[in-house]
């Protein structure tokens, strides 16, 4: 048997003042750090033995990874950190208030940016201080592949390379696999696993800092996917992430 | 211009409790983070940029990078473990309270099993739970690599490989690379750049989370080695570990 744990990434200090975060690198706030170190805890009671992880270059991703990989006295793990792991980019409105983005724009445009498959927010300038160009991290891309903006098209077309090139791979030289990431790009990889179309995946909500277990056949045959935990309690959380998409926050 | 940075992880548990750890897997204390996160602030302070970085698969290290990376905002930097960086082996006499060990086997012996080059301490048992061979994280290495005792010769010989193999090629591509490591095995690492002799190795102290700065002219000639922050206080550091030598505590 085969296991994929997914896993996003605990609450951030953005998710708390509403504003869009994208590529911005925030830190977890004192409560994501507790979610990410449950889950950990979790994964460790339930007798889960990852054996090679994965992560983007965001501080919130990796910082969750640490506090699992704490939890399950497992620090010694092969960690791999890519920018294909990296959030949605959110453009030219990361770091708008999410209220007022929608006063400027109107609340349909924001829906449209942030619940359509393929629709784009506002570019970043070349030059915005918010854009990845500057930001040394990212040197190793081509400007074609640093994204000034992304719908989650783009998101999952920047992603599936990494995924079909790493995370897969493991999966084949590994028993279990552990990716710590973010709500558009786990959402790639979900799609590709359970073979969703573009409108089933836009409103399927992943929890934060909730194991999401994928049990393969040895030959890779997808047999089982489950949250891992108390079932109200993600509920709970499933419901207050799609709550926070109607009123235009991410 | 090329940079190693060499630090020695942070205060641990066991230092605290004057227990002889080794391999033992021990956390840092409270004041070990904050050392570490210290030692991350200053060198962000001081402009430094690392691309790349090395820890053991002992969490008081890898703990202490990420201190260090999380002090730097530098989370996403890719990091390589190997168990080659480990601690040196204590043996038989791991977990054990360092007066009582030199009460059962005299002061002298366990000076021996310290201070010398290459004594090693009584071995463990390839049956006991201290074992590393129990322990799945050490699944990788074959019976011969897998220490059951060491004396600093043998923890600089399994050292090596991984510094020429991993570190030095790093060291190649990179302007700067840092090391998070343990008291001995970082004294491989400078008894090797430094030149240095058995007999002068084994009195090289190096403080606890300080960055140990080696800055190399680009074909790698070694141009000078500086502990980076104020020199008052990591004398006294340094003597603090060399007084702890003393009295046989590690």
């Amino acid at each position: 048997m085969k296991q994929l744990i997914l896993i996003r990434h605990g609450e951030s200090e953005w998710n708390k003042l509403n504003l869009f975060t994208g590529w911005t690198d925030v830190d977890l706030t004192e409560f994501g750090r507790q979610e990410a170190f449950e889950a950990g805890k979790l994964l460790k009671a339930e007798g889960f033995k990852p054996e090679i992880c994965f992560t983007s270059y965001l501080k919130r991703a990796v910082r969750t990874l640490n506090q699992v990989l704490a939890a399950m006295d497992m620090d010694y793990l092969p960690v791999e950190k890519s920018w294909r792991l990296n959030e949605k980019s959110y453009g030219a409105i990361q770091g708008l208030n999410k209220a007022e983005t929608a006063k400027k724009y109107g609340d349909e445009q924001v829906l449209r940016w942030r619940r359509s498959f393929d629709v784009q927010p506002p570019a970043l300038d070349l030059h915005d201080e918010r854009s990845p160009r500057m930001d040394p991290r990212y040197a190793e891309l081509s400007d074609a592949e640093i994204p000034l903006t992304e719908s989650l098209k783009d998101t999952i077309a920047r992603l599936m390379p990494y995924y079909k090139d790493a995370i897969l791979p493991a999966l084949n030289s590994h028993d279990t696999v552990m990716v710590v990431a973010h709500g558009n790009s786990l959402r790639g990889i979900v799609k590709e696993l359970k073979g969703m179309g573009n409108d089933e995946i836009i409103k399927f909500n992943i929890p934060t800092a909730v194991p999401y277990i994928f049990q393969f056949s040895d030959d890779m045959k997808l047999e089982k996917d489950y949250f891992l935990g108390n079932q109200d309690e993600i509920r709970r959380k499933m419901e207050s992430v799609a709550n926070q998409a109607k009123n235009t926050s991410k």
